[in-house]
C-alpha cells in the first residue's frame, strides 16, 4: 500500500498530493505563497470539500508567516487580502468558506500586536482543523455502521476519500470503516464525468486499502441497481442547506433519482463543517461553472468537434426530498432536516468540547 | 456542410464511414470480405443499430459476389456460413438478424439455382433495405412533427443520426426535421459514455446541419431539466420488445427515469424494424457487455489504475411505463404497447405495400 495524504504542513511550506495526475504519478507539489494555494484549489491540484478547507485554512498560514508587513495592522490587512483570494477559489463547497472564517474568527479574537503570536495562532488554528477531519472522518464511518449490511454492494460517486479529506474519508471512509470492521463489502465505482475522480481517485484508493469494486459509467447505475444486488449509495456533500438539500459533484442528483426509482436508500455523508445553516435551501447555493475543456478533452485526447458549445455545472443540488439519511460525526440525521442538522451541529461541538477537555 | 454517409455500395464493394475515427477524421474503409464486415461491426467502425443492419445485409452481398461456390448448393451453404458469422457480431440490436432474416427468406424463396440470379436478388434485397431506411426515417420526423413545440429545446442520447442510419437518422432525424420546417431547436446532447457518441457524433453532425446545441456529461441531465427549460427527450433503440420495453445504449434508462422525475416527454424513435414482437419483454433481450478498455481508456489516454475490474454492459432496458411514446415509420404508439406496436408494423407494411405499388 502507498502512503499519502493530500496535504501536510512542513515547516513553513503546504505540501499538497498533485491529484490531476493520479493514479499514474504520485507527485507532491510545495506551496509558499498563498495566491499558488488559490490557483491549485481553482486547478484542482487539491478537490474535495474537506481538503480545500484544509488547504485554504494553510494558505491563510502562508500569507501570515510570509507576510512582509511591520505591524499586526499590516498583518491584518494582508490576511483580510488573502481571505477575499481564497474564497474566490471556488464558491461551491461550504468548507473553504468554514475554514477561513474559524481561522479568521481566531484572529479577530486576539488583541496581541506581536507578529509572531498571530501567526502561531493561524497555524494553530488550521493544524486544528487538519486533526479534528481525520478524528471526525472516523467517527463519521462508525456512525455510519449500523446502516451497513454485513455483506453490502455500494455505488459510490466521485472521491470521498482519503484524498478528498486528509488521510481517510467521508462517504469513502464509511466503505472503509464497514471493511475494516470485517464486514464485506464491493463497490460499484461510477467514473465521474468530466474530471473522472471516481475512475482515477477512488478506484486508485480502494485498490491501496484491497477493497474490491469495479468501475462503471455513470449512465450505468440503474443498470446495475436493476440486475445486481445494491444495497446503498454513499456520497459526499459540497454544502447541505438547512433543510437538507445538498450541493454536490454533478450526477449526484441524476444518482439519488435512480436510487428512489429501485428503493435503495441515498445517503449524504460528511462533516458537519459542511452544513451551512445560514443557506434555507439547495436554489441558494451557487453552482459553479467550469471549464468547457473538462468536457471537449480527456487528458490530451481531445473527444468533440473544434468550436462547439459545453455546458459544464460542476455541482448538482440534490433535494432534501431524496436524501435517506445525512452521515456527519455528529450521527445520523433523518428527515425532517430542519430538524435534525441542527441537532447533529450541537452534537459535534459537544463531540469535540468534551475531546478537547479529555 | 461535408458530405457524408455511413455505408455505401459501390460495385462489388463496401464502402463504410469509419466513425471511430471522428470528428477528427472522415475516413471511408472499403471491404469485399463479409468476415472482415463482421470484425468492423464488432469493433465499431460502424454502430447504430440501422446501419449495422444495412451493413450485416450487404455482408451477405459479399459473401454470395465474392463465393467461389460452383452451384447453388454450394452458395447457400456459404450463405448459412456467413448469416452465423454476422449475427454474432453483436447481439442486442435486432435490426442485425432482421435485415439478415429479410434477405435470407429472400433468398429461401427463391429455386433458381442460377448463382447470378442468387447473387442479384440478394444486392437488390440489400439495396432495397437501404432505400427504404432513408425513407423510413423522413417519415419518422414528419410523424413526430406534432410532438416538437415550435420553440423546442431536446436533450438527445448517444447518436441516431446519418451516421446510425444510412443517411438521415432516427431520434436525430426528428431534430432534423423539425429544425427543416422551421422550429427553433436547441439540443443538449449527452456525451454518451464510454464510447462518447453523443460528443464525437452527434455534435459533429448537428454542427453540419448548422442546429445549435451545447454537450454536456451524461449525469447533467437531471440539472439541465431542473434549471433549463427541456421539453423533450428524444432516444433511437436497439430492439424494442412487444410490451415496449426498449433495449438502447447503456444510459437511456437512467435519463427515462431522470426526465419520469421532471415531467419531460420521453420518446423512442426508430424504424419498425427495430419491433421484435416475438421478444414479450425487456428481460428476455440479451446485453452485450463489451471491453473493459471502453472504460479504462479513451483513445491513447488511460484513465484508471492498471489492473482494476470494470463493468461495461453496452445497452440497458428502459421499462415501457417510463416511455412516452414510440414513434415510428408507421405512426405514434401510445400505451398500452402491447396494442399499438403490431399496429405501427401492420401500418408501416401497408405504407411500403402503397409506395412500391404507386
Amino acid at each position: 500500500m502507498v502512503e499519502y495524504r493530500s496535504l501536510r504542513w512542513m515547516d513553513g511550506t503546504l505540501r499538497m498530493l498533485d491529484q490531476r495526475l493520479l493514479p499514474h504519478e504520485l507527485k507532491y507539489l510545495d506551496f509558499t505563497d498563498y495566491h499558488d494555494v488559490a490557483k491549485a484549489i481553482k486547478d484542482m491540484v487539491i478537490r474535495g470539500a474537506p481538503a480545500i478547507g484544509a488547504a485554504s485554512a494553510y494558505g491563510l498560514a502562508l500569507a501570515a508567516l510570509h507576510s512582509k508587513a511591520k505591524d499586526t495592522g499590516g498583518l491584518r490587512k494582508e490576511l483580510d487580502d488573502a481571505v477575499i483570494v481564497l474564497k474566490a477559489a471556488r464558491p461551491t463547497a461550504v468548507n473553504l468558506a468554514w475554514a477561513i472564517d474559524r481561522v479568521m474568527s481566531k484572529v479577530a479574537g486576539t488583541r496581541s500586536n506581536r507578529i509572531a503570536e498571530l501567526q502561531m495562532i493561524i497555524l494553530q488554528e488550521a493544524n486544528d482543523i487538519v486533526d479534528e477531519d481525520i478524528h471526525t472522518d472516523k467517527q463519521i464511518g462508525l456512525n455510519a455502521l449500523p446502516l451497513v449490511p454485513d455483506n453490502a454492494t455500494f455505488i459510490h460517486h466521485c472521491n470521498t476519500g482519503a484524498l478528498a479529506t486528509i488521510e481517510y474519508g467521508t462517504a469513502l471512509g464509511v466503505i472503509r470503516t464497514a471493511h475494516e470492521h470485517g464486514k464485506k463489502v464491493f463497490v460499484y465505482v461510477d467514473e465521474t464525468r468530466p474530471r473522472l475522480q471516481g475512475a482515477r481517485l477512488t478506484s486508485w484508493e480502494l485498490k491501496q486499502l484491497g477493497i474490491p469494486h469495479a468501475v462503471i459509467a455513470d449512465s450505468a447505475s440503474g443498470y446495475v441497481m436493476k440486475y445486481k444486488k445494491v444495497d446503498l449509495v454513499t456520497v459526499g456533500c459540497d454544502r447541505i442547506a438547512a433543510n437538507g438539500d445538498t450541493a454536490n459533484k454533478i450526477g449526484t442528483y441524476n444518482l439519488a433519482i435512480v436510487a428512489r426509482a429501485h428503493c435503495v436508500p441515498f445517503y449524504v455523508v460528511g462533516p458537519t463543517s459542511t452544513i451551512d445553516l445560514s443557506t434555507p435551501n439547495g436554489d441558494m447555493i451557487e453552482i459553479e461553472e467550469r471549464p468547457s475543456t473538462e468536457i471537449t478533452h480527456v487528458g490530451k485526447e481531445q473527444i468533440t468537434p473544434d468550436d462547439i458549445e459545453v455546458f459544464n455545472p460542476a455541482f448538482d443540488v440534490t433535494p432534501a426530498s431524496y436524501i435517506t439519511a445525512i452521515i456527519t460525526e455528529g450521527g445520523i440525521a433523518y428527515p425532517p432536516y430542519e430538524k435534525s442538522l441542527p441537532e447533529q451541529v450541537e452534537r459535534a461541538k459537544a463531540y469535540w468540547a468534551v475531546r478537547k477537555t479529555s
